[in-house]
Formats: C-alpha cells, structure tokens, sequence
C-alpha cells in the first residue's frame, strides 16, 4: 500500500468523508445546517427544531415538534446513582471534565444496546445535559442539591431556570435559544471528527459524544468565549481596551475570539449574537462590558483585519444573563451535542473505520540489549 | 482553500502525521516499537519497559526500570471517591464504559493541570487501569470491596493477582506479561488516532485516553478476542470446528480473529501468543480449546487464506489463565493506554489542531417555512 502525503498537517483543507448536515464557507454561505442558512435558523426556528433538523434532516411540523419537545422533556431528570457521582466531583474539578463523566457515567445505566436506539440516547443526553452541569455545580459550588426537573418549555429556558432556581426573562429564554442554535453544527471540526472515528468502530453514541466532550476541552477548540470573557473584564473602558489590546499584539500575546480556521473575513455568527448582546445591556443597564467589546472588535479589525468569531460577543452576551464564566463552555456541549449525534448516525449509514496511516520519522532497525547491558 | 479528494473513505492509505513510535508491515518487519521488533521485545523485555521505552524513546538500563516501576507500584491504589463511583455501575454495564468512566472520573480527582505533569497522568493510568478493572467486576459480580494494592513486582501480575485474589504462577505473570507486551501499540488505529485529534485541540491526558476508550469499545476495533473466545467455545472438537467454520462461511457470518486492515499474509504477534496458548494448555492439563483453535486457524487458511490475527490465540491464552471474557477488551486498555499515551505525547510536540474537511452531499440552499405552514 501506497502512502499518499497530504499537503497540510493537521488534515487541513482534507476531506475526511462526506456530510449532508453542514457547509462552512461554501455556496455563498458562511454556515448552513441541513441546507438553512443559521441566521435564518436564529431568526425563525427554535433550538429544539434545529436539533430535530439535524437528526431528522427535515424542519419539523407542528405536531412533529410537540412530540419531540414533549419527549425531551419526559427525559430531563437525573438517575440517582449518577446525582451522587456529580456529588463526588470537587468544586475546583474542570467543568469540561465535569461533562464528560457524566456524559460516561450515563452510559452504564442506559447503555445505548443498538443502533435502533441512537435517538433515544442522543435525545437523552440533549435532555439531561443542563441538569448534569447545574446539579455539579450548585451542589459543589453552594450545597444546594437542585431539583432537576422545571416546566420550561424548552432546553434554554430549563438550563436558565436551573442555575437561577427561577423562571427566566423572555428575552433570556430568546438569547439562550439562539445561542444554542449558533453553536449547533460546524462540518469536521476537530470535537465532530473525534465523534466520528469513534463512531466507524461501531461503538455506541455514548462513547462517541463523551470522546467529544473530551476533544472539545481544548484551549485550541471551546473556552475561546470564556477566555474572551477573562480578558475584557480586565478592561475598564473602551478606551483602555484598546490601549491593553495593543500591549498584548506587542508582547505577542494569543487573543481569543478572534479569527477563524475556515472562516476568512467574518464569522456569520458574530453579527447575530453581537445583536443580542447590545440588547442585553440595555435590559441590563450598564453596557460597559458591550461597549468595552466593540472596541476590541474595531481595534482587531483596524489594526489586524482580524474579525470576531462566534465565541467573542458571547462572553458579554452570557455574563448579562448571569451565567458563571467556568459554564460557558459545557453550555457549548449541550449545543454541539446536536451536531455530534447526528454526524455519528450518518456516520453509522455509510461506515468504514477510520484508520489512516503515519511517515514514520523513528529509529532504523535495532535489536534489545539485555538490560544489564544497557 | 481548494479541498483535496482522498481516494479511499476512512482516510486508508493516507498519511495522516507523522510517528517515530511505530512500524506497521514496513522496513521487513510486521510491527515495531521505536525501531524494536514486537517478536524481540515479547521475547527480551517486560511490559514496564516496553511503557518506558514508549514514553521516553529508549528502554531503561537496570536503575531507571527500578525507579520507573517503584513509582507506578505506588500510583496502584484508587482514591475513595473513585470506588464509590465503580460501586454504583451495576453489573451488566459493559466493562469498556467501566473503563472510560474509571478514566474519565479521575481526571475530576487529580487532573493534568499543565503538559509538564502527562507522565504522572500517563503512569497514573496505567498503575491504576487494573484495579478500576477489577474493583468493579468483584464488587458488582461478587459483592466482594477488594484490596487494590497487590505486592506484585509487574503490572501483568497485579492484574491477575487483583482478579484471582492470589499469587498468580510464574507462567501467568509471564504470559500477561507478553500479552501486554503485543497490544501496546500499533501506530494510527482508530483509538490512537481519536487520541492524537483530541490532543490536537491541547486537551488533557485524560480526555485523550477516555476518547481512545470508547473508540476502541466498538466491535471493528476491539472486542475481537472475546468473539474469538465466543465462538471457539460453541465447537465441541477440532472436527466439528471445521464442519461449524464451514457453515458460517456459507452463511456468510463475520468470523473474528482472522485478517487485519494493515497485514496481508500473518500477524506477527499471532506465532508469539499462540505459542504461549499452547503451553497454557499443557499446563491447563485440558488442550482441547487449543486444539479447536489451531483445527480453527488450519481451516480459514486453507479455505479462505485468511491467518489469524493477535487476538484468535489471545482468547485461548486468557481462557487458560482464567479470565472472564469480559475483560478481555479492558485488558487491551491496560495494555494500549501505553501507546496511546506516547502519542499524546507525541502530539504535544509538534502540534496542529486536526481538523480535516468534509464534501457537502446535502440539500441545496434553502429558506425556513413558518412552521405553521409546514
């Protein structure tokens, strides 16, 4: 066998296998999912409808989505014996790693047994994912064993409502919804592609999604929003912003939330969630961290052409709603997880184990030395 | 970016990095480790050294073996919390979530926090894989809380030790040994390639190793001994092997055990452990299942020219030695977290976030219906 050489580390530019869930950057488009363009999506449909999309390939009717909505809701609650392993997690654990086990864990009390079950088990998972991560967190965080059921009636508004302990704003419920949606599906990136050779063994959606979860722990992959978050709070105007910013290009310093691996003159996201974000401030009443934002996104752009991707105006977007900074990237997990799920079940239509070569760079030919020898 | 077509789907044949770890079916020899032949290895050196010689590209002289394996003799012990967790698996789980939950959950406890702490990770996993093994496969199957530290001088032996709750024989030790020896490692196989994209994004050891987990929990990948072990079991003699193999073969049921995606004509870890399985067998005082096995191995090659591959004898050899077949999958995990660890490593030196292309065969661009009108 013949090895061919790709051009790029990293499979950059590569294509690894087909996918009708997604285009990045391609037909005129910045990002489709199922062929709808996302801000179409964010304007005029529902987390829970996207998510359908994706599993289903069709928006769904009316009815099509009071059933689904309806069994997600039915699947929200937590096992006890999985409440008690979250009890076990300390304060100080990463919550990415927090997600994972839990996502694991879950997998040995309702093991997916066949492929028949594959949207049982990624609807589950989509279902209790805000409780795995509000139950962690309020109890290590404050003592306080939540109740992991609400009568939100969808996925933003449950979450909300869970690490609140009230009913959130209309408005809340809106951001949230959109938020879940931007984040949805995204092609190959390097989280769906670890789901997807996990998934050419034939293992099971567990598997898959918590390999997931692990892959998109990486600085290099989530946590751009919280880091983007950990930066701008040390801004204390924009004018300072802009000052700071300009230290750190000189210092060489990584900016996150800016800039993209596809993506060459704007994230079609950013526009959209950079909207909600300015709204919020104003329900909010002091838009200083907004105004702080928009300044970094002038100063990039005029003194980089670097854009905000769709991670920088979340960091503003989600503080005004009161969301610890350590969960912007597990509410990511509950998002993606769409895109993982349905990236595995199209996977498993057309396998084939994904098992590619390596140039060996190692040792020539040698033999053992006895150890009292060496 | 103009995307390049690769011609065969699971990425075969494509380079996809680069390795100095591992030879497979290249330079005149089926499979070497840092340039040492597998078959030279099982014959002159212990698992311990094999892991050393993985982490650290050279096999120890007699002192640096010493101290390697008095830190992994005290990393065997698992924290409290992580019992409590096993505990609450219950019994029919399958072992492979057990292990990726073991994994998983153990990051919460005691995290890489930064690159320069991967070997205590790595070297933490590999002391502590057992007893996650086994702790909860008495506790669940027995109701047995065992003792997780064994005065084992070798982790082969602590395995056996743990399981049996005794002092396994010479020959045991040195067997497990070999075994471990074998599946080290085998260069970009799907759960080390799902371990290199998830350290492609700078995550941690842990997420990589519970990602490799359940990517090998699938049946393309392990698995392949206990379907070996399954089957051989159903056939009553070397005779009636041949009758029954004959029929699967007309019925054209998937025979496991035989064939690789890389090998063409031998496995070159399948001469070592059948050797092995044999005089297990000797030993055992009862051969049959090895002589089902070889009447086995002699009917796929004259019928099909198929040879059987590191797993067909493997299943005889545990057998021998006593193992429940459930385990055999998470043996290969004890054995394999030691290449899959050194190519995190790896990774982490020369790194690129992995994160191939895919082509589009979905829908045409299209607008949201109100969902009213649907």
């Amino acid at each position: 066998m013949v090895d061919k050489k790709l051009s790029g580390a990293g499979l950059r530019g590569q294509s690894a296998g087909e996918t009708s869930l997604c285009t990045v950057g391609k037909s005129g488009s910045g990002l489709t999912y199922c062929g709808y363009d996302v801000s179409d999506l964010a304007d005029n449909a529902t987390f829970e409808e996207v998510a359908y999309l994706l599993f289903n390939g069709e928006l769904p009717t009316l009815d099509q989505l009071a059933t689904y909505k309806a069994e997600l809701n039915s699947l929200r609650d937590l096992p006890q014996a999985l409440k008690e392993v979250l009890q076990r997690i300390p304060q100080d654990a990463h919550p990415m790693d927090v997600m994972r086990t839990g996502c694991s864990f879950l997998g040995n009390l309702e093991p997916e047994n066949d492929f028949s079950e594959q949207n049982r088990a990624a609807n589950r998972l989509l279902a209790a994912f805000p409780a795995i991560m509000c139950y962690w967190y309020k109890f290590s965080h404050e003592g306080v064993e939540i109740d992991c059921v609400t009568d939100e009636d969808s996925i933003g508004g449950h979450f909300l409502h869970l690490l609140n302990g009230k009913a959130p704003s209309e408005q809340h419920r809106r951001v949230m919804d959109v938020s879940l949606i931007l984040y949805a599906e995204h092609e190959f990136n390097a989280s769906t592609f670890t789901a997807r050779v996990c998934a050419s063994t034939l293992s099971d959606m567990f598997s898959c999604v918590t390999g997931a979860i692990g892959t998109l722990r990486g600085p290099l992959h989530g946590g751009a929003n919280e880091a983007a978050m950990d930066m701008i709070q040390t801004f204390s105007s924009p004018k300072d912003a802009k000052v700071q910013m300009a230290g750190m290009l000189e210092r060489k310093e990584k900016i996150m939330g800016f800039g993209h691996a596809i993506y060459r003159t704007s994230d079609p996201r950013n526009v959209i969630i950079k909207a909600w974000s300015e709204k919020l401030a104003h329900e909010h009443g002091d838009t200083s961290l907004y105004d702080i934002s928009v300044a970094c996104e002038e100063f990039m752009w005029d003194s980089k052409k670097l854009f905000c991707n769709a991670d920088f105006f979340h960091a503003s977007a989600y503080h005004f709603m009161g969301i610890p900074t350590k969960l912007f990237t597990p509410i990511f997990v509950c998002s993606r997880l769409t895109g993982w799920a349905a990236h595995v079940m199209e996977q498993r239509t057309n396998n084939r184990i994904i098992r590619p070569s390596a140039d060996y760079t190692g040792s020539e030919p040698r033999k053992v030395t006895p150890i009292e020898a060496r």
